[in-house]
């Protein structure tokens, strides 16, 4: 069941102005590049990041937050240590997790963090087409691919259109919600999928935006409501920000000042004007 | 005893003229999201930042440091080892240390390494209301209040003017100047308090300002004149610059650069011209 | 033997299309300062940049990089340790790695850490004056110095001028490429000797951005052709970039965006135009 523009654009509206209202407290386990970005996309967007990751404060201040986001950019044993308490605690006190598996299927450390952390059942997972594929892959649900097709880096070698089958069936293996984006955003809870074609080509010349968009992810799961559309809500609002910036900028400098600009500009009017789904 | 404003600005000019002409070095041990706009903070105001926080080398850098600056937020147990170490030796070699208590009153793990840190005298603690008033509650210096006032994240959830009697205080428990900043910010070195009521509410829209705030206190500690007054000094600074960027950028992304461009072009006259101070 | 402006101009503008097109993926294990505004360097200049750290999956990484960029800001043992696995992997694997020696000749600790890292023969070595003479030294290469003369914290106190003669021995003694730089840059491999005279003193007023040329110089040296002209090209790239940013922005703020836009929009004729050797 596809759900149409309208009704897209409409869900978007609300779940920004609930979000906006309630100011979700979002803590974030995060890599060291995207530090300054998430935390100031959150706050543009209208949320209240954290950034907290010691084992000793993590399950008392989980507690308290409205949603957990663990990113494994940047990761090293002690973090994924973190991340393990981090998600434990989540799970135990009910409070919605967000995954963002950078980097999946770069390393065997990576994969196997990654694979320890679903035990503790995120509600929502985004990367980008390769990092949906690569976990989908590790979790035997998938056949070996063509090796020659895996990222070298951090980045996508693959469109998302590639990554639908393996984003259906995570979703389904982890009873959550799927998002893997790149210049169409499919979002999927294995049932019902969506498209969005919003955002700029700039989107991947500036660091660490993925990331930020994972951490506004945490920040509409936070609200409570239905994780497939707040997922859906976020990934909009961030992809028409997008548009916005990309008619103001266009170089990567510019356009990451416009972009948080635009997060703190976009109205009801924008998001009905511009979204576009399929 | 109070200061009039035209005292104020005259010292802030004074003392600014000297910073540049100084170029103190600061170092920071500081939380991963403030690296960044910290550094660029204290180049941009004319002062000399260095991040350094091994164990292995603290004790031989502070020593040649002008300041010291501890700041509380991503904090870690290897951190916080880290933060011990440095404080030691800052005592050790009369080096002035300026502490920031990020998320005080949060967590048990938080409030304890902040109690351990006070043992080593901080010439100036800044923080925002609510941190302000925990650091006090966690000295016994307040009753405990009311539990659903507390923070939940990094945000402050009381006025500066609620925090005048926490400050007040706990500046004349530590021996130590305390500035609860804010809307209005509140400087006291327990018998003097001065309230400066100078900048834009976009600063708590762009992440780690109130950290760059703190770094910039270290420069102005580092002159070894009066910490009163290097601490107002730094405030006012600060506060005229978001004047000028708030003129100039209404939304957190470009308010951001314009408040680092202001940093750098603020002179006598903008000080004289803007500074309010009651 | 001195390489003319037209031949440097020359080869910058084959280097840097080839650059683009070939998108090396640069592993980096920088300081925490340095981590956003490096990776938007590489991505602005084309190329594709990976913080990984971890001793876990650093040796499965560093075989997949085109090269491998070695900062020592915000050291630690356990970053040291991090260091070492990488640069060892990276010569056991042939992957060209950069050494930044940030703040050599400041703490025992560094200059050890250092040495250490020299022992796995980094391709190029970069820094600013003081930091060149310091390795230089603790190389034995240069009779201890005036210590009035040594560095504070992480700024020269040196002109590239007086580097020449420890950037040359250093370059023999390690068989490497050599670059100081600062308002003149000096890039040596013992035997050849260019200076470089592009780029603006704004460019010591935003945090990092001598480590983000250390990673575009990684970018560079991942072509696979001589380090030598690699060095070259990717500090003649970023001084060219500093003029056009600087014709753009006065203060530092704006400058860092103005910037990031200009390693997107530097082109052949800007090359062509503007660059300075002698």
């Amino acid at each position: 069941m596809s759900m149409d523009q309208h009704r897209i654009a409409a869900e978007t509206i609300r779940l920004l102005a609930k979000m906006r209202a309630a100011r979700p407290l979002v803590q974030n386990i995060t890599n060291f590049v995207s530090m300054d970005i998430a935390a100031n996309v959150l706050l543009a967007a209208g949320a209240a990041p954290a950034m907290v990751h010691a084992p000793e404060e993590t399950p008392e201040f989980v507690r308290r937050a409205s949603a957990l986001v663990i990113n494994t950019g940047t990761l090293s044993l002690p973090w994924a240590q973190s991340m393990d308490v981090a998600t434990t605690a989540a799970r135990m006190h009910g409070t919605p997790w967000v995954l963002d598996p950078v980097g999946a299927g770069g390393t065997q450390f990576r994969d196997q963090t990654i694979q320890s952390l679903l035990r503790h059942r995120p509600a929502i997972i985004r990367g980008n087409a390769s990092e949906i594929m690569a976990v989908a892959r590790a979790c035997g649900l998938m056949r070996e691919d063509d090796p020659a097709a895996r990222p070298r880096g951090v980045d996508s070698v693959h469109s998302t259109a590639e990554a639908e089958l393996s984003a259906r069936k995570l979703a389904r293996h982890c009873f959550c919600v799927v998002a893997a984006t790149g210049a169409v955003d499919v979002v999927t809870d294995g049932e019902r999928l969506v498209r969005l074609a919003n955002g700029s080509p700039l989107m991947e010349r500036v660091t660490a935006l993925g990331c930020g968009l994972t951490s506004l992810i945490g920040a509409f799961a936070g609200l409570g409501e239905d994780p497939f559309l707040a997922a859906i809500a976020a990934i909009a609002v961030y992809g028409v920000a997008g548009d916005m910036a990309a008619e103001i900028a266009s170089r990567p400098g510019s356009f990451r000042t416009a972009f948080i600009d635009a997060l703190d500009a976009i109205g009801d009017t924008d998001i009905r004007m511009r979204l576009r789904s399929s």
